[in-house]
């Protein structure tokens, strides 16, 4: 029985209050589908750590994750920590010391969520947002200059390669061969000169190669204007690292899902283990409650069997995500319930 | 009698359509008001230009502006011509040669004009995006490495200022003082981590001799998602160039009214000509049939009266749009009628 090596990272908050259902929804599957996993938690790599210690993880902390198959982390951030530090404190080296060069964010508007846009109807809506994941706009190279002085400045660098650019096009161009679909790159060659006209170049390049694919492009202003008018004529949209951001949240957004919507930081050669994580933060003002909504975890967990290669048992998990929120009204809190996490996961788990 | 002199530069598609009937209101409103208005013309100031001269302007025309008391723009783009050519050969040298440091964008939902998110109801959505709009991410600076080979890169320098970052949210705060409102600044200090934790700062520090206003800030991409699920909430939104380009798009969509929202480039100062221009593109589909819709042209000069000093005539302008739209079933195209832009510009003449 094949077993796969999980390293758990509950981080801040309500982080850890909702990894223990992922795991249930996990372990259920493995019986199902003929799986193992096995479990190492990092339980302190967190903003408490970082206050007491100093980092949010050991020194070594990368290379303890290196052995694993897939990592599934809870959430980061706390008040007081600013967030710079917890993120490239923790997420942001995973991401890239892995090279998860790839972050996908599924967009769904489900039965039994109401959306806050008329147009995004269930059943319409239901796209992928692949964000370039490690370059871009996020980079470490810049700084400042005549700190505290009238003629004070910061510089930050974007800087967008040809491997790195072309390597995340692939992989949203092979997704969108697969679901039969249409490809959306996201730029902005008319205001950003020099990184910009260079990413729209790398995407014409790789269409040449994926002739089945019908792909267009857009400015990152109009398209976040057509998620808001338009949001089911998309399919596979591709962004670069910051544009990738934006659009993933406003697009869970105008799906209702902001809530429980996953994220997946691939390396999709599997080289190193990739990272699965919901959207939502650290939400310290309900933490310790037991009232957190796990369906981000859950759904993430989905995304880490996908990955893993039990597409079957990915889908029992979002079937039954489908189904606990259009068929029941058992709901947490944040979606105008009073369940608490451990009645919607019971829920849940009875659908699956 | 004040004379205002004003450069009209239409520019391509429907630019030429558009800026006639913002004529004819301005001229109405001068009589009524007590001012005149002389215009000069730079018709040829465009993309043709460009195909056939190589350039989008004279070498000398910024010059030819200098001594204008602001500028309209009808609209820039055509089939063939890449954006960054059109814009930075005419839009983004008058944004920079005349220190057109703030892009001021009114959000306004209209009775009558239906917006696709639910809880953007008129009345209650009424706020300006105020964005930086001379340095920033729109830099100059960078450039590309190695090209056509395998180890290709690009790099892109955004650079913020103090003087240039300070001017912006000093312009923000009076405002949102004047409007007795609160401030949101949009940041995204733990992805981008030289410039922005700057930008922080600096909204920290200008915040401080502001007591009177309440103030925030939010990481764009929450924010983006945030615009979509509470767009009541927002008074005055400040974002850098880029972040306030994406917002202020994704807000004009919120409201319904990507085809008739204005901006106004002003130098607040009034050492150099402001320019106002309208929001929507150059529309090649619909040039020439004579059936553009007007309004985010006429919306444009009412905000060149209003920083012309004017306010009166500016809020006779936004109230006649008000009643155009609201107590009217005349309609251009995009809006669902069939009205031509003459049409629609005599309803509303008729309602000023
Ligand atoms: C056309 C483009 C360069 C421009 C910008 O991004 O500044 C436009 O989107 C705008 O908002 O005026
Ligand atoms: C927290 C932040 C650094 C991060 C990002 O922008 O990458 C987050 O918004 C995300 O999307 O995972």
């Amino acid at each position: 029985m094949t077993n796969h090596r999980i390293a758990l990272i509950p981080g801040d908050g309500i982080g850890a209050e909702v990894l223990p259902p992922a795991q249930q929804v996990l372990d259920v599957l493995g019986r199902r589908h003929g799986f193992t996993l096995s479990y190492t938690s990092y339980d302190d790599w967190s903003c408490e750590r970082y206050l007491r210690a100093g980092a949010m993880m050991p020194a070594d902390g990368i290379d303890q994750l290196r052995d694993k198959d897939a990592i599934l982390l809870g959430a980061v951030g706390y008040p007081g920590v600013p967030d710079h530090v917890s993120l490239w404190g923790l997420l942001i080296p995973i991401r890239r010391s892995f090279r998860q060069y790839v972050n996908l964010r599924p967009i769904r508007v489900f039965e039994g969520i109401d959306s806050p846009v008329r147009g995004a109807r269930a059943g319409d809506v239901d796209f992928v947002v692949v964000r370039e994941n490690v370059e871009g706009e996020y980079s470490e190279v810049g700084g400042r200059l005549n700190r505290g002085f009238p003629d004070e400045m910061a510089v930050q660098e974007a800087v967008f390669t040809r491997a790195g650019v072309t390597r995340v096009l692939d992989y949203a161009f092979e997704l969108a061969a697969l679901r039969g679909g249409r490809l959306t790159s996201a730029t902005k060659s008319n205001g950003i000169v020099h990184t910009m006209p260079f990413w729209d170049q790398l995407v014409a390049e790789r269409a040449a190669d994926f002739p089945q694919v019908a792909w267009d492009q857009e400015h990152i202003d109009a398209l976040a204007a057509k998620f808001v008018l338009e949001p089911a004529r998309f399919d596979v949209v591709v962004a670069s690292n910051l544009f990738g951001d934006i659009l993933s949240d406003l697009a869970a957004a105008v799906a209702g899902s902001i809530g429980i919507a996953p994220a997946a930081n691939l390396n999709p050669e599997r080289e190193f283990p990739s990272m699965f994580e919901p959207v939502h933060g650290s939400a310290p003002d309900i933490a310790g409650q037991g009232i957190a909504n796990p369906l981000g975890a859950i759904w993430s967990a989905a995304m880490m069997l996908d990955h893993l290669g039990h597409p079957a048992a990915a889908k029992d998990i979002t079937s039954a995500i489908a189904s606990v929120l259009a068929r029941t009204d058992v709901r947490t809190r944040d979606l105008g319930g009073a369940a608490t996490t451990a009645e919607f996961t019971d829920k849940l788990l009875g659908l699956l």
